[in-house]
């Protein structure tokens, strides 16, 4: 049964501050959902508007269902997850990562997650002023790859600073990306959306390197965060195969 | 000065009905009105909450603009546009295009607007459900390179039917886009973000084309759509340059 307080407990978890105080996040659709229960998340709830469900799912009706949902239209399926709590460890880590230094937009991390999953790389670094990877925009955006790739949150200019591993770092004036040796394993830092990678993070990044554009157009200085990140991942992708 | 009707004619800009009838749509943020002069759209009125400025804006407060804006925070400049009216002859395309079947996402197209200007692609071909460019979450998403790459809505079968050019159609299941010329001049078509390029389409697209991905991963199907056409442009741009 759908209970109010059910529904505000829901409707909290909008805000990081309750997903972090709770240990639990929110998500909405068939797809989405059955890919965490295969992944092994844990869940508190399981709610369906459909009469025969595969899930152990609760019955509710689309009313119902509504009041639940963070989305503007709800879905047929949606969870109230457990967190994962995920341990890292820099050493075990054998191929390439991205780090991403102050992505406000959820709709962008989802994104990025979803590219990384498409190439293979299972850890992502996050400065702690990245948009956190539970909130319900960067699951749903995700399209199921939260339950595949992690996000770690650290201190990201510690963390690249005792770093063995070589470090890129996008930025407008660097090597284009076409006259690098991408094959190795290495940390992609990316930065804010308006700002860049942050001056205390830049100071350790090794190579800095860019995305040549179209010589035709002067007005243009840059692109979006997670176009980049698809960009570079698939010239790396083409120079490994 | 800031009147009811001018707040109410503002925000019936959000619906696109309100902006076929009234020609007009806004555009916030003073870089991307800056490039909207730039580019010679006609405005109807600019709004300022900065003392001075170089555009011939008119001041009201911060709590004036919020009522104006679109947006959750309001920019310190917002502009009342008129919506240009684009002459599009196919036979004077001179370079390669892109072709959107069905884009729904404002902040899919808007990222496809700016990557498009990156590459120097200054025209898209739209299916008239493909969402309005003028949308301001596109406009505000394109981050001002709406000012540059012009969107053509059209019935997309017969354009692609009647077109000589070559046509590209991204699917789960073509060749791969490293295996293929990507140099010659051609049209990409990209279909909706959930059901593809739709089978009215399909049936004209003379080569289906693929990003290939990670073996490891058998579970993800997909791309998000923006980062699609970033990957191909970037490719494109690769094997051109």
């Amino acid at each position: 049964m759908v209970t109010k307080s059910l529904i505000n407990q829901i409707q909290h978890l909008k805000q990081k501050k309750f997903r972090q105080k709770k240990g639990l996040f929110l998500a909405e659709g068939e797809k989405l959902v059955e890919e965490l229960l295969e992944a092994n998340f844990k869940y508190i709830k399981l709610f369906t508007t459909e009469n025969s469900t595969i899930f152990p799912a609760d019955f509710i009706t689309k009313t119902d269902m509504q009041k639940l949902s963070h989305l503007k239209n709800a879905s047929n399926y949606l969870g109230l997850f457990i967190k994962p709590q995920y341990v890292f460890d820099l050493n075990k880590i054998s191929s390439s990562i991205l780090a991403l230094d102050g992505i406000s937009d959820p709709g962008n991390l989802g994104t990025i997650i979803r590219t990384c999953d498409w190439y293979g790389i299972n850890d992502i670094v996050c400065s702690k002023d990245t948009v956190d990877c539970f909130n319900s925009k960067v699951v749903q955006s995700s399209m199921g790859s939260i339950s595949r790739v992690k996000c770690h949150y650290v201190d990201l200019a510690s963390f690249i600073k005792t770093s063995k591993m070589n470090i890129y770092g996008t930025s407008l004036s660097g090597k284009s990306i076409y006259d690098l040796n991408l094959k190795k394993e290495s940390i992609f830092v990316f930065g804010n959306e308006s700002n860049g990678i942050s001056s205390k993070v830049y100071e350790f990044i090794d190579n800095s390197i860019t995305i040549p554009k179209n010589n035709n157009n002067l007005l243009i200085d840059s692109l979006n965060v997670a176009s980049s990140v698809s960009i570079i991942l698939g010239e790396r992708f083409r120079q490994n195969k």
